[in-house]
């Protein structure tokens, strides 16, 4: 007895003593019509050949860490980018709530969270995407004129994308917390390691951050939730740098300190150049590859490649993975970050393959990660041959997500990502993997049909 | 038809068009009737369970860098350590001579060339291995008075450990060059190099390189030919500390730099390590657990921790491995170092499975990494909780070679290694895999028997 898909049938006989091989199979999501018609449409295949083909040859390197307002001018007062599609103060989760007030605290904007508030309710903040500005942030996002930000250029097609430094983990912005010590932080590394690292960066003429993520996916991180590896990398080539530009022997060794103490310092710099990897693919019209996934606490929300700027939104999903001491799925935001950029470039959940120890941190066994990267290439248009996983004898990731795929198979990309808690200021509680709703990819394949058919 | 060992008989019967199902069985090597009466010896198994239960409860870590001399009083004048088993200049090896050769022209102790062979056949140079001090150099391993070492401290047993600092590739005195720019190089590593790390690492209070090791194996390093995370996790962890006691912001830079540039600095702490853990094995009575494998180039030494400080001896073998561009087989020297200390240690080839990407160095596929980490839990007594293999769901490193499981199984243990060029000065051509010669652990099976029962 075969059993293709439900395994409602094959339980039911196989209650009654007969052997039954399953063959996995679920029913298509999404209209049939576009499915098929965009599948059978060749000028898709070419077009979405070509947006891999920009992702794969992109070169993203870091040139500069400058004030965010200088590489994104119109980024002025009362303005704030934040992950994620757009949302309004009203509709922000806790955690994107507590950033916003820690950020115009920094700002100078208001002196506490009551005039925080007062000034977020009266709507005279601005609130925009920073995946509008090519600009990517980890959790809750906010970036606001002041932080310094990563500038990541890609050498081959000239874009410039920006990510702001990485505070490091516990009480931090990006999860909402907005107590004196985050804001002290934060103006310390406006003050100091963000103009050592614009000196230490220039006076190298850039650090290949494809070069650092190519070695990093052979050194065990996956470059979303497993960063040691890259941020060693990343020390080990600015340090010296770091030493000959450094204002003062104070200040050098504790922006080598501060660098150093966070293994997690490079998820800025890989989002940046996640962001330059698929920004080169995006704009190829009829293609059906997926450029933006990124969750604002709230929503969860993708662009594609043919698709133009047009964000097709869901729920943000709930995570499911592991709880640090003392947490537990009641403590749980919904799904928050642009950081999903990693697993759009390729990276991310889509290489975990080649990095079995960070089940120690999101749950499951070595076996599992070896299984989300093998199913990602089901859904994806081809392998990055610079990004190779050893351990697939060294394979190219997955890489680039095709809408009619993730529909035909109804088979969604894999996410692995931090589990913020859903109240401001309390930070990260757990890591563990998520996928996004279908109906975005739903909405955005009805609309592919919609722009290539009835135009 | 099911075929056990010599594969001569099944591939008769095959040649028939009779299908064989072929199990691997070896012959044991050695005297049967030692190994047969060692085997059923209960002291034996329980000295084991001590030497590796020492083995495994040893937490090096590095407390210091000092010129040789001060911490190995007997290294004076005249008195050069090298790698393996005891040899004298009229056996060496080209490496080994050139590197003699440049570390009288380092000491001073001659002008040239000529000087320097003149000195070594009058026999006024006193050779002793590494070893006998506790000390393990790769390749070479020539230490001489004046070099600074890395003082490593086992923090469980009290044992203090030693190695060179790593010189980089290319023409190097442990590859037995000597010309002017090695000279250079090895005075100011003297010079700056090895006091800059010794006032951090004094600074930092030490630094664990247990806690290295066991992140690096996390990180694709095996610890022997693969260093790169954890020379980068040392950086990472000594860069603060070395900005803060540095003499100046230039010398740091250079220091920085050198590291930096040097994927496999971190080899001689590793080795340093290793020898601390396979140390606090040794001198375990009725112990068949190895406690050194080491090689001069021309000869392969081991010792057994049932058998105190006795060398078994046999040829040191061919590595089959890749070669450099320009290079082949009939450039190679025999197996030199003391290198396989790591391997001797749980760690190195032994630590394969972890270490995937070292294929690309060394030959072969990661497939084959995983089967040399799989074989060695064969041979070995304990797998080591601290060096856990992610892709092996986390199992530990196969540890503490049993001489008596190496015969039982005529199976030797796997090491892997950089090939040296035969004649002194042209430096490493290749890399690979390289197997000791039986006739040590035959050898040392053979006096196990007869300490135990004869005396």
């Amino acid at each position: 007895m075969v059993n293709v898909g439900a395994d409602l049938f094959a339980d039911a006989i196989e209650a009654q003593g007969i052997a039954v091989t399953r063959v996995a199979w679920r029913p298509p999501a999404g209209d049939q019509l576009a499915l098929v018609t965009l599948l059978a449409d060749q000028k898709v295949e070419e077009a979405n050949k070509i947006a891999v083909e920009r992702m794969l040859s992109a070169h993203p390197v870091i040139v500069d860490v400058r004030p965010a307002h200088e590489v994104i001018p119109a980024l002025q007062k009362h303005k704030l980018l934040h992950a994620g599609p757009p949302i309004g103060w009203e509709r922000m989760c806790g955690p994107m709530r507590g950033a916003v007030i820690g950020a115009c605290i920094y700002e100078g904007w208001a002196r506490d969270e009551s005039e925080a508030v007062a000034l977020a309710e009266s709507g005279a903040l601005n609130f925009e995407p920073c995946h509008h500005y090519n600009a990517v942030g980890p959790m809750a996002g906010i970036t606001s004129p002041s932080m310094p930000v990563f500038v990541v250029e890609d050498k081959t097609h000239g874009n410039r994308t920006y990510s702001t430094l990485n505070e490091g983990l516990g009480k931090v912005l990006r999860f909402g917390a907005f107590g004196p010590e985050v804001i002290e932080r934060l103006r310390w590394m406006q003050e100091v390691p963000g103009p050592a690292l614009g000196r230490a960066i220039r006076a190298l003429g850039g650090i290949d951050v494809r070069a650092i993520i190519s070695q990093a996916l052979q050194m065990g991180d996956e470059c979303h939730n497993r960063n040691k590896a890259a941020t060693s990398l990343f020390v080990r080539q600015v340090g010296a740098a770091l030493v000959e530009t450094g204002s003062s022997r104070e200040e050098t060794a504790s922006v080598l300190r501060f660098i150093a103490g966070n293994d997690h310092f490079h998820l800025n710099p890989s989002m940046a150049a996640a962001k330059a990897i698929t920004l080169a693919g995006a704009h190829v019209p009829r293609s059906s590859v997926v450029v933006t996934m990124a969750r604002n606490g709230v929503d969860f929300g993708i662009r594609v490649s043919g698709l133009g700027d047009r964000w097709f939104i869901g729920p943000a999903q709930y995570i499911q993975g592991l709880y640090f001491a003392g947490f537990g799925p009641e403590d749980a935001n919904a799904d928050i970050g642009d950081s999903a950029i990693t697993e759009t470039s390729g990276v991310g959940a889509f290489a975990m393959a080649g990095a079995p120890a960070i089940v120690q941190f999101i749950g499951g066994s070595p076996s599992d990660a070896l299984r989300y990267t093998r199913e990602m290439y089901d859904i994806t248009v081809a392998s990055n041959p610079l990004f190779g996983i050893p351990s697939l004898d060294f394979q190219g990731v997955p890489t680039g997500i095709d809408i009619r795929q993730v529909c035909r198979l109804n088979m969604l990309p894999v996410i692995n990502t931090g589990i913020a808690h859903r109240l401001p200021g309390v930070g990260q509680v757990g890591a563990g993997v998520v996928y996004p709703p279908m109906e975005c990819f739903e909405k955005a394949l009805a609309a592919l049909k919609e722009d290539t058919y009835h135009e």
